[in-house]
Formats: C-alpha cells, sequence, structure tokens
C-alpha cells in the first residue's frame, strides 16, 4: 500500500474542538502532544499531568522523547493538575493506571467526554473499548453508560492495550470473512511501551525479558469485547480461545506478534491474504483525519514485518502483517506489526476522539458559545 | 540447582580418544576446539576446514570469537583439508551444511565415527538424530546404518538443531510422565545462532528478523525422531502435533523459546513443575564428563529465565524453564532457554561423543597400537 | 533552530538535468535514489552497478534499506553496468572504492561531470574535495583538472568522508573567526557507514570495536584540503594539527564526534557559541535545493547532541553542537553529530551537484537538444 | 598474557579478617559480595544497606544482576542498617555518594577501616586515594588521617573512579619510564557503571549519551593524585595536563578509552609498548589474592580492545591496551579498556584491602579475641 493511495479529502470544521491532555508529559502523552498539533477537527488547550508542576510551562515540565521539536502550540501551555476544570470540550487520558482511574470518572461526572488510553475502564460494563475500524457501534453503549452512572454529557471511552490493537485490526476482517476459533499469539514488545524511564538498560541489553506485567492478561480478555456485539444493554463477548506470552526485547518501537489462528471456516491461504488486503474501511471512517482506507498492510517479503524497517507504515497507524502460512497445529500462522505508540496507543486515542467528533458526541462546553454547539463533521 | 550439585566423579582413561574437527574455524568449531581442551577422554590431534589454510596454524587461520584464548593445544595444529587421512579415532562435524552432506559420508566409509552437528544426514532412515539424555537407545541404530550402507568402523550419528535441543530436553520428561499431544513454539534466537558474519548488523540492531531460512522445518520435524523410537528397523515418529514461529533477537547467546503444550493426561502445574525439577539422569549418562545429573533447571522468578542471565547455566548445557503456567488453549504454558552454541551444537555433539566412547563405539585407529583397542570407560 | 526558519525558495527550473547513479544500490546510492525522487532541479534517468544485473529493474536488483518505499520513478528503471554510455547530464558515483577509481575517470574523460562520494580521488592534486559551505572557491580547479586531464566537459568533484563531512562544517565558522592550530578528534560511528552487510552483529553486539580501516587516515589528511586555499594551480593546505581516533560503536545513523580544539586567538566560550549559532550561508548557497540557511544547529542540553535524537536535524543535513566547554589542554572541548549517510555521504554529493549546477557545470548531454543548454538555475 | 603465567601462591592466613559491606545490595556491593565469597584472606560477615530491610535476608533484599547464583554465605545473611555497630574488623563501602560521606566518616571514628568506592572522600587532603600497583606509598598517609581527624583504629581508604582506574594504570609505567605530559582522553563507557536501574534503556538504545554527570572533573582530577606524592604531611599532585571527554554507550562491562599522550622523554613506539608489556608488580603485591604479576595486558590486534571479547582478561583486574601508535599532535595514541565494576570498583577496593591486611592495617575487632590480634599475612 502507498503511501498516496491512503491520502484522502478530509473535511475541515468550522470551529475546531478544544482538546485537553490528562498525563500530558509522560511517553503516550508527548506522541498525543505531537498528534494534536496541526489536526484538522482538534486544538490543544489543556496540558496536565498528575504531579503539577505549577507555573511550568510544557516545554518546562516535560522531557521529549520525540525526535521532531516539541509543538510550537504546546511550549508554552502552563501544566495543570488533574482535576475536571480545563478549558477544553473533552480530554485525552494518557494517565498512568495508578491514578486513571478515579481521575477519568471525575471528568467524565463534570461532563467531560473523556478518550483514555488508560486500562482501568477498560473492561467496565458499559465502556466501549473502541478500535473505530472494528467495533464503532459499541459506542451505542455511551447513552447507557451516562445513565447508569448519573453522567451528564460526560462519559468514558477507552482504546485497548497497545499489544491487542494491531493483533485485533488483524483478526477483524479473519473473523468477519472465515469466524475465528482460537488465537495462539507470542509478543516481542518494544521497550517505548514500559514508558519512560520504564525497562532499565541493564534488563534488557543483548537480552530478552519473557514478562510482562498483567499484559498476557489483557490479551487474552480485550480481544474477547473488541471483538465481541454489544446487545443494547450489555457487551457480550466473542467467545474466542485465546493464549498469549508476551516478552519485551530490544527494540524501540514496534510490537511484533507471532500468531496461529484456528479459523471457524476452511480457508486457503490465498483467501487468508486476499481478506486481510482488501479489508477497507466504510465512508464515514474514511473520512476521519487519522484513519487508513486499508489500515491493515500485507507484505510479501519472507522476513518481513520487521519493527525497525515497517513501523512507520500508515503513519504509525497501520497492522502490517505478513509470512502468512500453513499451521500444522491450527490453520493459519502469520507474524504482525504495530506501532505500539501510534496505533497502540496515542494515534488510538485520536481515531477514537475523530469518530466521536464526527458522530456528535463532542460538545462545545465553553460558556459563552453555550448555542454555537458545533455540528458534527461528517454526515 | 547449583553448581556443586551437578558435579559427578568421572572415571578418566587409560589413553585419550584421538578427536579431530571438520569445520575447526567456524562458531561452532571454535566451541569444540575450546571444549576439547582439557577433556578427560578426547585429545584434538586434528584441525580441518573446507577451504584449505595450507601450511597455516590453527592460530593463524581463525578468527576467534571466544572469550577466553585459544587454547595452547590447538593453536600450533596445522589445518588440514576435510579429507578422511587424518590422524585420529573419530571426527567431529561442524561443516557448514553446503558441504557437510558428502564430506560426512566419506569419513564415515573410510572407518571414522563421525559425530555430526550439520543438519544433511539428522533426518536419514538409519542415522541416529540424538540427545543422550532423551533417546541413547537410538544409538541400536547403528549397526543396521553400517550394514545398509557398507561402513566397516565408520557411522554418523548427529545432534539436533540449536533450536530443538533445549526444546526436546524440557519436552521429554513431560512426555514421559504425561504424554504430549501438542506442541506449540515460538523462537526468539540469539545471533551466533547464524554463525559469522551470520547476522548483518544492520539488520538486527534495534530490530526482529521473523524468520530463519529452514529453521521452523526443522523444529517441527526432528522432535518427532528424537521423541520418537527405533524399532530395530526404522524410527517411528512420536506423532506429536508441532507448529514454530522463528525469529533472531539481538542477543549474543542464548534461544528462548515460548511454548504451550497439550497433554495426554491430565496433569496440575505442580505436576508439571515437579517432573521437570526431578527429571535426572542415569548413573550411565552421569558418568559421562559433559553430562549433567539434572539437565532441566527449573527457575521460580517470574521474569525468568533470560538470555543474558541464564544461559551459562550448567555450563550452557542445562536447559532453564520458567514461567510455569496454565494455558487457555493448551494445558500448559512455559519458557525454556538453552545455549545455542553449546547444548545446541558444541556441547551436544562432545555429550555424543562421550556416550559412543562409554559405549564401546569409538576405537583406536593408530595403525602402531591396533591391538591397544582402549575400553569402554563405563561399564 | 526550527526546520521552518530553515525553508527558503527554491527558484524551479524549466528543465531539469537527468541524472544518473553509480552503485545505486548499494547503501549510500539508495539514499541518492531517494533524494533524487521529487528533486526540483534533478531528475533520475539512469541506475547503474558495478555487478550488473542485466535485465533487471531497480526494484528487483536492490536490497533496500530505507524505511521509506522505492521511489516510484526508480522501480522500473533498468539497471545498467557502469559503462559511460548512459542517457544522463550528469552522474553520482557512489561506487565501492574497489572500483570507483578508473571508472569515474572512464566517465570524466567521456564527458560527464562525476559527482562522488567515494575516497579515490579525493586528494588527487586537481580534483576539488567539495563541502560548499566550506570550499566552495574550489570549483576553480575544474577548468584545470579539465585541461591537465584532457577532459572536454567532463570532470570529477568529491565529498568528504562521512566523518570528516560534519567536523569540518563545525571547523569552519571557528577558523574563520578564530583561526585552528590544533584539533583533537574522537568518533563514535555508526554501523550504516560502513554499507551492508558491512559490521557483522557478532562484532558490535553490546560491544564497540576501536579501529575502522583508513578512516583515521582520512580525518587527519581531508581537512587540511577543505579548509585550505586553491589559489589558482593547487591546493594549499590549511596547516592544522589534526590526530583522531575512530570507533564503531552500536547505532544505526549517525557520527558523533568529541573534539578538543585549539584556536589562534583566544576566544571566550560564548564567543565561539556565538560563531556557530549564526553561521549562515550567502545567497548563492541558500537557494540550493538542499541547502540550509543555518548549517550548524547548536544545542543547550547538557546531554546533547545524541545520535538517535539528533541525527534527523535539518534532514540529515546539519551538524549539531553541542557540550560547548573549556578544554584543560587545548582551548575548547566540544560534541558533534552529523547524519554520515546523508550530510556525510548521499546528501553531500547531492548539494555538490547543486552547487555545480547554479555554477553553469552541468550541461544538456542529450544529442537531440544540443542547441538548448539550460541556464544555470541562479544568477 | 595467558591467566596462567599470572597464577600466583597466596599465603592463606590463620585467621580470616571479618568484611562487612555497606550498601550490599547495589550493583557494586553485589560484586563485592560475590568476590569475598571464597576469599582466603576476608569472610564476609555483614551485609549492610542504607535503607534498611529489617528482618529481610540478602537474598530477600537483593535484586541479583551477576550471572552466578549469590553466593551461599551471604544469602541468609541479615542485612544491617549502616550504623557503626557491625560485627566485623573493617567494612567496604559500596554506598551510593548521597550517603556515603557523613556514613564513612561515623565508622572510621567508630574504629572500623573503611575501604570506600564512593567518591566522597577521594580528594580529601590525608585520605588515601589508592591503586596499589600504583601509588601503594600513599597509604603513609593514614597515620596522618588518624591524627588529623582524632580517629582511633579507623581510617578511611578509597579507590578512583571506574574510568579513572584503567587509565592510569596504563599511565604508570608510561609516567615512569618517560614522564607524563599531557593526557588526552574521551571514554565510552558501560551501562553498568551507573548502577541499577540507572541508564534508562529509552536512552541508549542505539544511541551515544555524550555526558556522565561529574565524570570529565574526576578524571581531570583523580590521575593528579594517584600520580602524585605523599610528601608526609600532604599530597603533591603531579601537575599533568589532563582533557576528558565521558560518554556512555550500548554495552553491558567495561570502559574503553581513546588517550593520546605527551610524554615528557621521546620515546619509540617499542619502547612505549616495551614499558607496558614489562611492568611488573612487586613481590609484596604479587602476593596479594587478588592481584595480578602483570596487571597490564599489550594486545596486537589492530581492532583491539574490545569491551565484550576483552573485559575478563585477569579476571576483570587487568587493563588491557591495544593500537598503541603515533599520534599527530601528541606522542603516542592507544586505546585502553578495563572492567568499570571489577578493576574500576569492587576489585579495585578488594585489592586496596588487601594491601591494607598485608600491612597490618586490619585489626581484629571481636571483644572476646581482643588479644589475638591477627598478624599480617605478609612479611
Amino acid at each position: 500500500m502507498e503511501p498516496s493511495e491512503q491520502k484522502k479529502r478530509v473535511k475541515s470544521v468550522k470551529k475546531k474542538w478544544r482538546a485537553g491532555v490528562l498525563g500530558a508529559t509522560g511517553i503516550v502523552g508527548q506522541r498525543l502532544v505531537k498528534l494534536l498539533a496541526g489536526h484538522p477537527w482538534f486544538e490543544l488547550t489543556e496540558v496536565a499531568a498528575s504531579e503539577r508542576s505549577s507555573g511550568m510551562t510544557y516545554a518546562e515540565a516535560v522531557r521529549w522523547h520525540l525526535e521532531t521539536p516539541i509543538p510550537e502550540v504546546a511550549r508554552d501551555l502552563v501544566v495543570k493538575g488533574v482535576e475536571p476544570v480545563l478549558e477544553c470540550d473533552f480530554v485525552f487520558s494518557a494517565l498512568d493506571s495508578s491514578v486513571a482511574g478515579p481521575v477519568e470518572v471525575d471528568f467524565a461526572r463534570a461532563g467531560y467526554p473523556v478518550v483514555s488510553n488508560s486500562k482501568n475502564h477498560r473492561m467496565d460494563a458499559d465502556v466501549p473499548l473502541l478500535i473505530p475500524e472494528v467495533n464503532a457501534s459499541h459506542l451505542d453503549a455511551i447513552p447507557v453508560q451516562q445513565k447508569n452512572r448519573g453522567y451528564d454529557t460526560g462519559f468514558i471511552v477507552t482504546n485497548p492495550n497497545c499489544s491487542t490493537a494491531g493483533l485485533v485490526l488483524v483478526l477483524k476482517p479473519l473473523a468477519e470473512a472465515f469466524g475465528l476459533e482460537r488465537i495462539f499469539v507470542v509478543t516481542l514488545q518494544a521497550i517505548s511501551g514500559a514508558g519512560y524511564p520504564g525497562v532499565a538498560s541493564m534488563d534488557i541489553q543483548s537480552n530478552v525479558v519473557p514478562f510482562i506485567s498483567g499484559e498476557e492478561e489483557k490479551m487474552e480478555a480485550e480481544p474477547q469485547k473488541l471483538l465481541g456485539k454489544w446487545d443494547g444493554a450489555r457487551f457480550v463477548e466473542a467467545g474466542v480461545g485465546i493464549s498469549a506470552h508476551c516478552n519485551r526485547v530490544a527494540v524501540l518501537h514496534g510490537h511484533l506478534e507471532c500468531v496461529s489462528l484456528g479459523l471457524k471456516k476452511i480457508a486457503s491461504l490465498d483467501e487468508v491474504r486476499e481478506a486481510l488486503r482488501t479489508f477497507e474501511v466504510d465512508e464515514e471512517l474514511a473520512s476521519l483525519p487519522t484513519a487508513l482506507r486499508h489500515p491493515v498492510v500485507v507484505v510479501d517479503e519472507e522476513d518481513r514485518p520487521q519493527p525497525r524497517r515497517d513501523v512507520e507504515a500508515g503513519e504509525g497507524m497501520a497492522a502490517v502483517v505478513g509470512r502468512i502460512r500453513e499451521c500444522p497445529l491450527h490453520d493459519v500462522k502469520l507474524t504482525l506489526l504495530s506501532h505500539n505508540l501510534v496505533r497502540g496507543a496515542a494515534g488510538a486515542a485520536l481515531l477514537n476522539a475523530e469518530l466521536l467528533a464526527a458522530r456528535g458526541f463532542l460538545k462545545d462546553r465553553s460558556a459563552k458559545s453555550a448555542t454555537e454547539v458545533a455540528e458534527p463533521a461528517v454526515r
């Protein structure tokens, strides 16, 4: 898939929604700040961090990890505390899971849509765990969540764990075409997935750490919800058998996953490749600024995908899949890769926010302009 | 398992068998040369390489990769060509597979026992693929091989691929205790497994290469023979379902493997741990110089085994296994590690040669001393 | 220096010069192919390689190392041999030094301007060793070269070694402002500087190799010519004392250099910083497509520049310098970084070609349009 | 230098001195614990850590980083606080410099000889900064220190910074033979020098960090004291010009240093090599258990020393030097390597303690056996 083919027309909006980022100084928060700079629909107006750096600007407070400079729009923003008094229409939460749980609830209760990357509410019974290309219909749970919890305009939407995101994106077209029975997955995950300072160099130098706390549990649970259904009252699990082994390797960005799949319907390898290659999102999704028309990219070289060489495919929003071959035990073996900080975190949250905007879930919260509620960008 | 517990009494022999190493300048050949220095039963008398370095000494010809110096006993040996005119009682073959096939046959035909690390004859119908702790009885195939092929005193014995060796060692006690139905394995293999120059740094720096040519095929085939039986006339495969994904990672030594197992008999995790922990070789094997009493070492830390930290366990001859836990799809998940150059190559061949010596398969080939045929070291 | 400040207006030309790349499949050749795709003045029309891959397209012949795909314009070009019968107005030479010497002479003699990255002719008495920001006046040697050698329209121009390029760029403003007496430099060079397959992973994994063949000699010789003068008949060396130690480290791209300088004129650290910070090219150079207005970027953080984080500054054409501090032995210590494949190779050659174009050294060599010789793009 | 040549007879002592380790859970403390296990003169009786882990055993409290297991003798020791009530005859201090200063004074005042690896007291006017092979005579400062400070049997002796240790060991024979005028040194230091967790993998993965806080200052100051003299009342600096640049590289163990030297007396490269090669310690030092007869090892290969391949030379106590060649600016260029945790920290402290023992500076502090004061091991 050439980058040029992935380009699409994005409608611009008359008035941008104002976005805040909770946990803005962390490694995922930084990616969000970068992706929001120059975004056609959103304007970054607030940065907040759990440990308040009162009076400090964002440029002073952050230890910046990206190769490109801190966006001008963010440099001089004053870092606020994570209390629901921010001047914005919605918030992204890139908070550490040790604090995200109650903070996100506070914001939702105060009326803010919360687009969270944290794990805390992912498996809540009334919170969508969302990958737009996979289960956009799960947004129907929002009114139920609001009613259940007594939220007014606020709500919480989450994106999956970084290692789940790429996997489920690749599983989606296969689930649709052939049905899924069993998923066996072993991950080789990048160090940036652990944040900063994260993995000590003494632990990973010329080494592999065959354990990531809580990761296998997430990978075995989240796909059930993502590939399942919202029946109007609750999420029904997909009922797929999943087994995950998770490892940390000395790679900067990009989680690589070795997957064996058992399908419900017999399929040839060519049919599997074709289902992946032709996977295409609908017009609504294609019009979202961060969406790719073809979010799954199939590579043919026998030794690809590779983290360093393929992680930037689709500007980090593609899942790259290769080595599609027969599995002696299940039906199909394949190897996939996705960018843990983009498709697996900041880009995922951003795409979720775009879908929320397009569907009219974001409102103008500024007092003066209470009557000028922005129209959905896409209809 | 403390090193001290692994120590055992090794009988010394009156007269050492003279060993030659074919492919002595390669990365596996070097390990053999090192392991043979000071060996209680074997004396290194010949080094040979496929590209003859006529007149060069071993010290001149070799680009030495080990941290310890070239053994004194080898430095001044003149490198010979790989023709069966070497002054030794048997040969190790660490030849590249592009040349090993016919060369090993030449040596066997000329009367040399050939203890090979190369893949070429591993799956031959009358050649033992041997891990002493696993299938010592397969040596019974040697007389049949000699008869089939018209060999006199010569024969070929092989050890498995580096990624198979550790796996099967761990599978053995489980196969005995519970029976094996299915093996799902994903490897994270060290760069030294590819020899020298082997993997280009441009390919592996901050990267993973999810492909090793021919490796998955070997891992899916060799365990069938290793865990199978010699019925007096032929090898009967174990009939286990095996699926392997093989990856190269930026690790120096040590192949890590994520394994999920389906067992024939229901077993608790404690029973599995116990079967591994108590796995012990018999007296015959324990008396071999390179053998460990407990070749499988179970570690309890949640993030072990790790290649850099555990690869030297049992001086590279142990398979280290940890993270024994339930598998939602099969029965048991575990992670194992073994030293690809020792347990997976040079040490494996050496142990095979020791077993051959103990069982009387090695003879004194020196003309003068034809009558002083050494006695088996162990009875 | 913000990227935006570095942006400048580049005049487009009515007719592009047709460029060929010798050694197009190598790691530097690939960078050239990439940089030429979409270039405003040059059009890639020929790719050649020393080992002819007759009938193969570039896409078939190349093992592509860049993260972005092979440019469309190059994919289907048929790879030619390195003989001077190419359809182009000039050639870049990214040939291996084992073959570059006579091939470049052949092309120059056949009338092609040769813009070379190879070392072979760098120190020739009549060949400019060129960094446009440093010694553009050395182009005056071209007519002398043509006369000496009996070349008609052809000639050879070279760029320095990858480790010299960034160093001399930083030295230039200091030489002008304060005069240089002594340069002490220790390099930490990236693996991509050795090409592909280049450095074996077994050599560099968790290691440093304190030796790069011929590198110290180049670093001690080339700056003398670059910082010296063309006196109308010959190059006069700068007469600076230079000592270099060169090391290979496990970094992908970017040569880091620790430098201590003895200056002729006493200068404060602030004056040194100011001289570097204000270094600016003239209008002629600034109008070249690949030129930066400020090719030296000064960073203030105490632990920068760092290869992974700063190598892309100025799209790889900047030298990034930091840690400017007093030296107890000489006058000033500093640390600098430049992209070995861009500023140190492909980008360097491209900038040289742009200067040649701007100064009228490139001609239209197509037979039909012999009368439509393109005008210099800049006057 | 073959290991065997380095072997020497070490006298055993009738009664071992009891050693305590302050900061025993850190990365240097662990090395000390390992080196003390089985030491012929010392017995580890106490482990202490600045954050008390009351009631925890050493095995429980430590995150063990060495490849060999925790020594049996240490596993069950109860970790104490760092207060001078330990049951031992002297203490090693591997404390973090944030706490070492006053703690070491407390122990010295309470009568304990303190053998410190911390930087706090290294440059004190009456504290020996000791490398036995370099400046054993500096121990004469101890009585003056005791008198100055009112210490009874206690005192403080220190070893240099990890990057200074190997450098000065190599400088010593050159200073003696030719005199030293100027030292230019650039380091490439291993991550283990920063302790644990130390360097974040996000900072060093495929990167170099050209800054180590305080390191250049130490390297420019400590050699002056080490190569200087104790004149009976104070230390007289060596008066050598020193310039240091310090870098962190992605290497596990072993600091590599590129050095250019200006000598007082003209010397050929062969004379320099010979001075290094023949450097030999006297009988007193050679009899210390941890000492090498030849602590400087000269290697001849053009691309050595290399950290991964040479760091274990002399069991980590040798400085390995190679690439001895002319320097266009000063007189001699060379590259040296030493093990930052052994020669540069734990082994250095141990050797210092052995010299103190040999010279009678250690006493039996056990109350009951006050009369059985151990005799110096060496006379």
